[in-house]
């Protein structure tokens, strides 16, 4: 059995100490807290100060971005694997004291909507060798959906999730905006939504496209812009109208 | 059995024609096409001139957008019910000869996947109250999304499906572009993608809305401004994540 302290219980945190549950090989030993967790029979320590942590297998520090370095320099202990959990941060910024690593869920975190871990990918970097199979073990132990990344990639990999998943439900939320301002209740479109997803399943992106840009559909577009009233709107719809053109001209 | 006639057999077209397999009330009388299906044992009559095209209840006209008007006038019959099935076109390009109609299946047809009828959303509208019901009843036989919209409700839902759908598709494309770039494979993105998709049957888009932009989070934007390499991509970047802090800022 080994044992993993999590320091940071925010949103992502709070998430990533629910995915012990099932584990067998894998024990939360402890989480560090500002402020002590509210709920009853705790299946692990509630830790106030970093300095009480106990020595782990492997730490995992899930806290802002800007907060981690800082944080990783105030463990107690050293020569052990810590990891943190963000997209875009390089491994290179948690202290030297111990050994580094990252472990990267890819994931959207609502606290509202429950999820399915083992449908996360998760993103890895060990700055040892040796680290590579405990931070697989665990994370098999979870989800089949993994890879190791180095920082770079990692780097680039958060791009694309910003394009894949916060840019999209941007585009969800113009769209429901203008069918509310219309009377059209916005469930009618997720049939629509529903399949642009599913088809993605067998077909890449590209070859997947639909809809008057890749047909060059010159009238429809210029219909479609005098007829929208929002000018942010009109820019994006502008935007990337072109860049579907020029993407499927290529 | 009310019977109905297809005009057009293209990648609409073909769908509508697969719809009527499971139907009792509905016979798909005859298909107009300019040239002959390639197919044994057809269900229907191929009809290859308009002139032949016997006298049906319904009338679906699924042809590109700027022949609807003229084919409408060259139907053979008159004081039947006559729908186009095109989101962008008012009902009123339809001939006076017949009572018109429109029959808009909101959905991404490719050919190259299968579609659970049952799964699409009608947006139906007639001209004569008395037409509603046969519109209803047909449409309620395949699936029980469907409502009535008046033809300027109907041009800005066509606006709101290329946001819901097209765009949000073409945002996938340079995902993966920018992942494949970095030599990450883009199904590890797929369970991020269904999430985004999840949520947004529980949350409203805005609600649901996470990632660097809704946080203000400056630091990483401006670090992924300085990644992304494409200027297209960069654009779109900044103008989306423009927009996302100035929607959730009202």
């Amino acid at each position: 059995m080994k044992t993993i302290n999590l320091v940071g219980y925010g949103n992502v945190g709070q998430h990533i100490a629910n995915m012990f549950s099932h584990l067998t090989d894998f024990q939360l030993q402890a989480v560090y807290t500002r402020t002590p967790i509210e709920q009853e029979n705790l299946p692990f320590e509630n830790v106030l100060s970093l300095d009480e942590m106990p020595f782990a297998d492997l730490t995992i520090i899930s806290v802002k971005d800007d907060a981690i370095a800082e944080i990783s320099t105030q463990l107690p202990y050293k020569d052990s694997l810590v990891v943190h959990t963000s997209g875009s941060q390089p491994m290179e910024i948690l202290s030297s004291k111990n050994r580094k690593g990252v472990w990267y869920p890819l994931q959207t975190f609502s606290k509202e909507k429950t999820i399915n871990y083992a449908e996360i990918s998760f993103f890895l970097e060990v700055e040892y060798e040796r680290d590579r199979q405990i931070i697989e073990h665990f994370t098999k132990s979870i989800s089949s959906s993994y890879c190791f990344l180095n920082s770079q990639q990692r780097k680039q990999l958060h791009i694309t999730a910003v394009f894949a998943c916060n840019f999209v439900n941007h585009l969800w939320t113009i769209s429901e905006d203008i069918a509310s301002k219309n009377q059209i209740p916005f469930q009618f479109l997720h049939p629509l939504i529903k399949e642009t997803v599913d088809k993605i399943q067998y077909l890449s992106p590209k070859q997947a496209q639909t809809g008057p840009a890749v047909r060059k559909d010159l009238t429809v577009i210029e219909k479609h812009l005098q007829t929208i009233e929002n000018e942010s709107y009109k820019e994006i719809y502008k935007l990337l109208t072109n860049s579907i053109i020029q993407t499927h001209e290529l």
